[in-house]
Order: structure tokens, then C-alpha cells, then sequence
């Protein structure tokens, strides 16, 4: 035993060296799951700001338009959560994977745009679709196992997988077929130690909305391969192209399915913590085999949404008026627009692939009609110290010298924002 | 790769074998945590209720009274709430550790009972006291670590500690010295791989509540075996006896220590999952450690509180009246006397220690004076069946043949369940 100190009174420089142990505690675990998070990332591009700019900085970083009055969620939702509270029917502890009012609502609410009806079983409540992604990651890990994420993507997934010691491999998403999953690298990529695929659609980064025969043969593929399907389908519903948004539980019975999602994007509420993992399964496979066993294992010592907002599940999914989600769409279609459409006047960045649907498009910086930036990283600190334009590199989801854009912001902010861009590209545009 | 299956269309049969290897997929890290939680304890003595019985059942198993109407939370808590949803300035993401009002106000909050003040920095803001554990345990386990727990304890720590492959040691908690800790056992455990002991004060399961002067002895074996001193104070405030609460952190200057805690016991709002882990080390020696780089890492992949909740914590933590907090507590100094006291009226159980604060009391099952009676599970199973009250066996906190009662009810329906366990002793006593 090393003690801390071994007298009653010691210097403080003493006291550390009692304590150097400490410094070797260093846990494996969490140092591989420290790479940079999108935030992380974005707080980086922030420190670049200016503050002598008397412009408003514009926020094309963050996917969470919360903040603007015209994304503010919809009143039926807020009322929910009062009345949840006000009952105090749901001050004491929720059961693990959630209360059976919330998993009943839930499964009725993706049942709609499905072949066959989910039950609530089917149903794990948790703290967003971010918890979803950690609890399918965390059961799927075994040693040796790997697992397939699309490239670009969403990083979170990268970090949790590094943390259960799940192994990462990428497969390409396709920009010059608009953004399709490059099935035949999946193919490659998959061996006996495969355990899923990821899919997000409608898609972060690219605001790709995946037709029903795309989605087929991912279905099809990840039943060859005898790999299950994750389906991030957090920001379901929010289309605005001509692909309708077509769940990946409609493919259950082909393969079987882990649907995650939430009430963030859609409801505009992402700080409510809300979301769900669904088991899309109609031939009961998973539940013969250990995963659904696992997934009661993980619910019973990782934490849960707050009782009172699980009280407010029923009513928010199933009150919400029509008007709310259509106002939203039209928001966001209108921005999309603005945004496809001013890009093709800035010469040095090119979009591949017109967004569908989410609230970010990718778009591919061609450096060589850059003076004196380096890369994206190089190029969006500069925008945020000269233009106070946030916009995330796309490194961060790793795509190198790409960016990716939030267009889901009022409109006229979007609108100010591309033409601040566009200066800044025609300042630092070599002189032909 | 093995298929799904070979061709497009097979039997269901063919369809599982052709998923085989899902059976094989078994996660070791969640089998080890999959031991019994107390809510599944709970729920199998609840299996034996008999529903012919017309009586009431009364819980004394469950720490959870906020379905009680005397123990409804304060108004001021559910203002806070409904004042920050309504603002609509809390629907975005919070930061990983916690919006800074919050971590702001729990620091001034704990600091109110220490000898320094503590720095918002210091504050993470979680998901109950049960994410704090998880935090805490992540952060240091290493391979090869070990952590000391008490016995009887919260078996939640044993989950996580397997889950992060720390290894358990146990020391005992002295029935004959009020449980306080047996602190040459600590001595006796503790080695070089040593990283913590946890201590639980006000006492779960035993309702102990420890002078200054044993938290002081606590801190200097603490600091002597150069080990943290995780203080579990969940139940901080709610004590009724002669000791005052003292918070653990009040020794941070001997030892560093890692305090978790919670609104859900003192507010009595367990569902609203809103807790923290706070850094009391006033020498800043886990700053110059990797601790508080991993505690940072830990909460950028783990989910939190809802912001809104976070939003209302000032206003909670500042604003809730005495006389909310006097109410609590007298009922429940009530409720522990009237439970010590008519516990003595039934000679097959004993009570060692009068509870002094929390809201559970420990007392030990004499089998020998009862007939057909084969352990404490079996008596929690007959009782169940017979008097349609439900109690927790001690084996589910690491006690054999002891019970915990929870005295946090409606005090009537206490006096009742007495009763009915006094008949139940009676009816299964040994005839002398
Ligand atoms: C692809 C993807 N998955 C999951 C999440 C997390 O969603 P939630 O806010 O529901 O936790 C996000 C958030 O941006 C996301 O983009
Ligand atoms: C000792 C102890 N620690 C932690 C917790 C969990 O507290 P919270 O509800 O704040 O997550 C409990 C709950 O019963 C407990 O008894």
C-alpha cells in the first residue's frame, strides 16, 4: 500500500507524490473513446470568432434548431409535459425500459408506417437516440466482433464503439449516387465477426433520403451477411424531396432490424432527452437468441428518461396537430433551397447531391481554388474569424476537406450567411 | 459469413438456424452485471401476492414514497419545472457536464455545508445519483482495480463495478456500532490496486447516519491507503435522529473525495432523474490526476438530464421552502418510531439500531423461533402470500436472514403492515 502521506502534516508537494498512483489511473477504455464529438469540433471553430464583429454569429454547425423562434416546438407537446407533471403521477422511479403507456404510444406511432404491428415488448424507452445508439452498441460488443458504419457519418458512433472495444469498419456512402450505401463494400468489408450495419436515414451528414428499393437491398445484403441492421432514424419524417421517408422496419422480416429514433428532431425538442430503441423483428428472431436479453440487462443498469416526460410520450405522439410537422417541412424544404441554390454561385464549393431531408448537406470544397487555406478544418476557423459563419468540417465526420452545413435556421439568417461565405470564398479565390 | 439464409425463400426453421450464431453472442460484460437488482427482488416477492386477499398491500420494500400523497414534492420544485419548459429556453442540447446554472447552483447548494467553496467546475450534473455511481466507477476502473463496498449496501455498485471489470471487496458495516464502517477490514482489503471505498451516509439499507468523528477516522484510513472515498449522499438531509448530517466532503482536505448525490430523496422526486457527481478536493488533487479528464470523457458519451430539468435546479435548490423539508422529515421520524418501537413487539425479528436517517431500517430474522420459515426470501414470499405486505429480503443488499423495511409511508399504513407482520410471526411461530 502507498499511502497518501506518511505523516499527519505534510507539504502539499509532499501530498502529491503520495499520490502519483493516481497518475497511472489512466482508463483505457475512455482515452479511446476521446475522439473529438461534432461539439467538440464545433467549440473548436468557435474560438476562432472574432469578437470585434458586430454581426450576428451565424450557427451552420449544430443540428439543433431549438433556438430559433420559428422551429419552437409545438404548444401540444409543451402542455403535455405539464400536464405529465402537474398529476404527479410520475414523480417516482420509471421501470427500466421504460413505463408501459410511453412503449404502448411508441409502438403505435411507428407501427403506422409499417406492414405488421410492434408491441409495446418490442419498445425500450431511453435518453434520446443517443442512448438508443449506446445501449445497441454496448450489446453487440463481444470480443473480436466488428461493426459497420457508413462513411461520412455521425462520430458518436465511432465513440461508443471504441468504449465496448467494437471493432470499426467503414463503408462509403456514395455522393454521385446520392448518397447511397456502397453495398459491395459492405460485402467486403463483412466477415464472421460482423455483427450489424448502420444505417441513418434520412441521413447526418448528407440529408440523403433513401428510396424503398435502396433500403431493400440493404435489407437483403445484411441477410446474406447474417449481420443485423441499425437503423438511426432519428430524423424520421423530416422529407422534403421526392423520396417519401421509408422506415427500415419495413424490411423486418427480411432482416431483422434495431430501430433508434427520438422526438428531438421532429418535435424540435432535443434538450427533452426522449428517444427510443424499437426491436423491428415480426419473425421474433432476436427474441430466440441473446439479444433482447441483453438489451433488459443494459435498461436495468444504464439510466432513464425522466418519468414525467415518458408521461407525456402518449400525448405528445399522438396529439401533435398536423399544421406543426407540415410548418416545419416547409421550413426546412424553403431552407434547403436557399441553401442548394446560393451554393452553385460559390465556385470553390460544390453539392454533389441536393438534400432530401434532415437539416445538413454536404458539400465538397475544392482547395485548389483557394488561396492560403490549407484544408476544411483551416478553412471553416478562418470563415468563423472573418465572417462569423460556424460550419462544421467535415473531417469531423470523416470526410477530410468537405463541410458540412446546417440549413435548418431561419431562413433569412441562411440566406446572410451563404453570401457571407460566398465573400469569403471570392477573398481567398485565386486569381485565375 | 454465414448467411441468414441460402435462398430467398425459406422456412422460419431454416431462417433461425440460419441465425445460429446470434445464440453465441453473449456478452460477457452484461452477463456479469445481470445479478438481481432490488426492483427484480422486489418484483418476485410481489409474484407471491395473493389477489384473493381484499386488504390493501403495503410496500415496505421499495425506497420510492413519492406516490404517497404526505410526501408530494414541494410546489415550489414543480413551478420550477413548468417555469422552465414554459420559457422555451431549455429545449436544446445541454453541455455533457451539465448547463452551467445548474452545476452553478449545486455547487452553492453542497457548499453551504462545507468548510470551502466549491467551484461550479467541480459540478456534473447526471442522471440521478444512480448515473453518479456509474460515472464513478467508470472512471476508475483500470485493469486489475479493485474498489471496496459496504456490506449490507446497494447492489447497484455491484453491477457496475462488473460491468467495468472492478473487482469487488467487501467490508462490514457493524450492527453493534450503529453500522458504521469496520474500518480494520477496510485496512485488511485494501492493496495496491486498491482505487476506492464507498461509503453511504445517511446509511442505505441501515438508516445509520455517521458522526464527524467516524467520517473523519473514514477519510484518514482513506488517505492512509492512499485510496478516494466515493461518498454516496443521496439521502443527504434526511436524518431524524442525534447525529446532523455531515457531508463527506467536509474531509476533502484529508482525502479527495467524489460526492454523488440527488434531488430524489430529500424533494422526493426519484422519476425527474436529476443528480450530480461533484469533485471535493479543495487541494485540487484530482485535477493534476487523469480523474477529471476521464470524468469529462465519461459524460461526452453518456447521456444527460433533460435541460429543462436542468433549467429548474437553481430555482429548486434556492427556493424550496423549510417547512417542505420540516414536513419530510418529522413525518418520518413518525415513521422510524413507530416502526422501532412495534418491532419490538414481535420476537422473531430484532432490530439492532434505531434508524436515524434515510428512510430504510435493518433487522435481523431470528429462523429459530419460527416454523416452516427456511430463509429471509421465503419469509418475504410467505408474507407476501399471507398478509399481502412486501418487504425486501436482506440478501438482496448482501445480508442472508436480515430484512429491510422501508418506513417511508403513510405512517397509518405503516401501523398496519406491523400489525400484519406481527401476525404473520405469530401464526409461524414455534410453539415453546
Ligand atoms: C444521426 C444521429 N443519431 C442520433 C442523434 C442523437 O439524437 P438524440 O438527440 O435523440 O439523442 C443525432 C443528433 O444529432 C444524429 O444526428
Ligand atoms: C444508496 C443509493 N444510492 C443511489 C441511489 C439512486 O439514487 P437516484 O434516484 O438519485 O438515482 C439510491 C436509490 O435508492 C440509493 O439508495
Amino acid at each position: 500500500m502507498e499511502p497518501f502521506q506518511s505523516q499527519e502534516e505534510v507539504e502539499e508537494e509532499e501530498m502529491e507524490n503520495g499520490l502519483e498512483k493516481w497518475g497511472f489511473r489512466e482508463n483505457e477504455d475512455l482515452n479511446t473513446a476521446s475522439g473529438f464529438t461534432i461539439r467538440q469540433v464545433i467549440n473548436m471553430v468557435m474560438e476562432n470568432l472574432d469578437a470585434g464583429d458586430e454581426r450576428p454569429t451565424i450557427p451552420l454547425g449544430h443540428g439543433d434548431p431549438s433556438a430559433f423562434p420559428c422551429f419552437r416546438t409545438s404548444p401540444v407537446a409543451e402542455d403535455a409535459i405539464v400536464e405529465a407533471l402537474r398529476s404527479a403521477n410520475f414523480n417516482g422511479y420509471p421501470p427500466s425500459a421504460g413505463i408501459p403507456p410511453a412503449r404502448r404510444a411508441i409502438a403505435e406511432y411507428l407501427s403506422r408506417d409499417l406492414p405488421y404491428k410492434l408491441s409495446p415488448e418490442d419498445v425500450y424507452v431511453t435518453i434520446g437516440c443517443t442512448q438508443a445508439i449506446e445501449v445497441a452498441l454496448t450489446v453487440l460488443a463481444r470480443p473480436g466482433a466488428n461493426v459497420l458504419l457508413p462513411r461520412p457519418g455521425f462520430p458518436f458512433y465511432e465513440a461508443r464503439a471504441a468504449f465496448s472495444h467494437l471493432e470499426v469498419r467503414h463503408f462509403d456512402l456514395l455522393p454521385e449516387k446520392g448518397w447511397e450505401v456502397d453495398l459491395d463494400a459492405v460485402e467486403a468489408l463483412a466477415d464472421e465477426n460482423t455483427v450489424a450495419m448502420v444505417i441513418i436515414n434520412p441521413g447526418n451528414p448528407c440529408g440523403s433520403v433513401f428510396t424503398y428499393q435502396h433500403l431493400k437491398e440493404v435489407a437483403e445484403t445484411a441477410k446474406k451477411l447474417g449481420i443485423l441492421v441499425i437503423a438511426d432514424e432519428v430524423y424520421g419524417h423530416l422529407t422534403f424531396g421526392s423520396n417519401p421517408f421509408v422506415p427500415m422496419g419495413v424490411f423486418g422480416s427480411i432482416v431483422p432490424v434495431l430501430t433508434l429514433g427520438s422526438i428531438s428532431k421532429r418535435w424540435m425538442v432535443p434538450g427533452w432527452r426522449l428517444g427510443w430503441l424499437v426491436i423491428s423483428d415480426p419473425n421474433g428472431i432476436l427474441k430466440k437468441t441473446k439479444i433482447v436479453e441483453c438489451i433488459k440487462v443494459s435498461r436495468n443498469i444504464s439510466p432513464e428518461p425522466a418519468t414525467f416526460i415518458q408521461g407525456a410520450v402518449p400525448h405528445i405522439l399522438e396529439k401533435t396537430k398536423e399544421d406543426f410537422f407540415m410548418k416545419i417541412i416547409k421550413i426546412l424544404r424553403q431552407a434547403s433551397d436557399i441553401c442548394y441554390e446560393r451554393i452553385k454561385e460559390i465556385p470553390c464549393i460544390t453539392c454533389p447531391h441536393k438534400p432530401e431531408g434532415s437539416m445538413f448537406v454536404m458539400v465538397k470544397l475544392n482547395l485548389s481554388l483557394l488561396e492560403g487555406i490549407n484544408d476544411d478544418m483551416d478553412f471553416c476557423f478562418k470563415l468563423a474569424k472573418e465572417e462569423s459563419v460556424i460550419i462544421l468540417p467535415g473531417v469531423a465526420v470523416g470526410l477530410k476537406n468537405w463541410l458540412r452545413i446546417t440549413f435548418a435556421i431561419e431562413p433569412s439568417s441562411l440566406e446572410d450567411a451563404i453570401g457571407r461565405i460566398k465573400s469569403f470564398c471570392k477573398r481567398h479565390g485565386k486569381r485565375q
